[in-house]
């Protein structure tokens, strides 16, 4: 008899828990959690099918307490190569990361990372819709902002310019998420009219 | 001082390891492993962006033997809510599931789950493109199904009907994939075909 972790069912597969870390934004959830709800809106209204990619972690050892029971006993994050999200809306492919910051004027650039600018590049070079899904959280204001922009700033910063994606910038250039009860972030609308899907 | 097992690199983050779980079949090569060195022989030159999904893990406890490293050692793995794989072709989204069997008359449905089917009718139903990459090892053939018929079969299955995807089926209504040196498994020129891309 094996005493199996709190979620953990025998078969081996824990139930799905909800993102417990909660940060207090915007109806008490953080960026990740207002995707993942609304990504499940979208899915069971027939809107779109996008997912959130699982971390990618390479496993070194498996123990089996019991026959029905895998028990990872030594693993390690491994460097994604892609972004967080990706999916289908009326057949087109899309491609984003989300991102958050307390700052009121600009989303520094060193929330992001090389995989996912490379990323992004290779997508839109395929004909993909990339993007970024940027809350500014003291502003509680969140925006749909075109991957092709941040190439461009991010290629600018690395030649000396500014590590930076201005808000003045974002606000402008990008598609302001309204405010809804379900789901509270309901981004597609705004990514819809953006891309003019 | 830390030991880090071999491959894993002072910031945490392992590199890639190739997969070492060789099955000898079509080169030498799995079907997995094939399908990853032709997605990124399509990266590398600009035909499409595919990538396989991370494996999802539950991760309940994270040791860190250094400032820089973080060993994950509990851990539980989660049923998958999507297939395998996906990514964008000519702006298109594609999704799909691969699977082999030695069988030389079919191919068992018991090979498939739910959750991949259930994942496939949304996508199709979102305009996506779903299909299987399908190995016969023993004939050495491969073929491009689509996902729509799987799921025809899937479903008569579940009302009493045969629980397999017929060779013959498959043969007629997939389109083979033709054997190359580089990538061993080209399945893009099939996939293009059957679906009009």
């Amino acid at each position: 008899m094996v005493n199996y972790p709190s979620g953990v069912r025998a078969g081996g597969y824990p139930q799905k828990k909800k993102n417990q870390n909660i940060r207090y934004g915007k109806r008490g959830m953080g960026l990740e959690e207002m995707i993942n709800q609304a990504n499940d809106y979208y899915l069971v209204n027939h809107q779109a099918v996008i997912h959130k990619k699982p971390t990618p972690i390479t496993v070194v050892h498996v123990d089996y307490p019991d026959r029905s029971m895998a028990k990872i006993t030594e693993a390690y994050y491994v460097q994604p190569s892609t972004t967080d999200y990706n999916g289908v809306v009326s057949g087109k492919y899309i491609d984003f990361d989300a991102k958050e910051t307390k700052n009121k004027t600009n989303m520094p650039l060193k929330n992001f990372h090389q995989h996912q600018i490379t990323h992004l590049k290779n997508v839109l070079e395929n004909g993909g819709i990339g993007f970024l899904v940027l809350g500014f959280t003291t502003l509680s204001e969140y925006y749909i902002f075109p991957a092709s922009l941040l190439i461009k700033i991010w290629d600018k910063a690395k030649a000396g310019g500014e590590k930076s994606l201005p808000y003045k910038i974002v606000s402008k250039q990008g598609i302001k998420i309204n405010s809804k009860m379900i789901p509270s972030l309901d981004y597609l609308p705004a990514l819809k009219k953006l891309f003019n899907i």
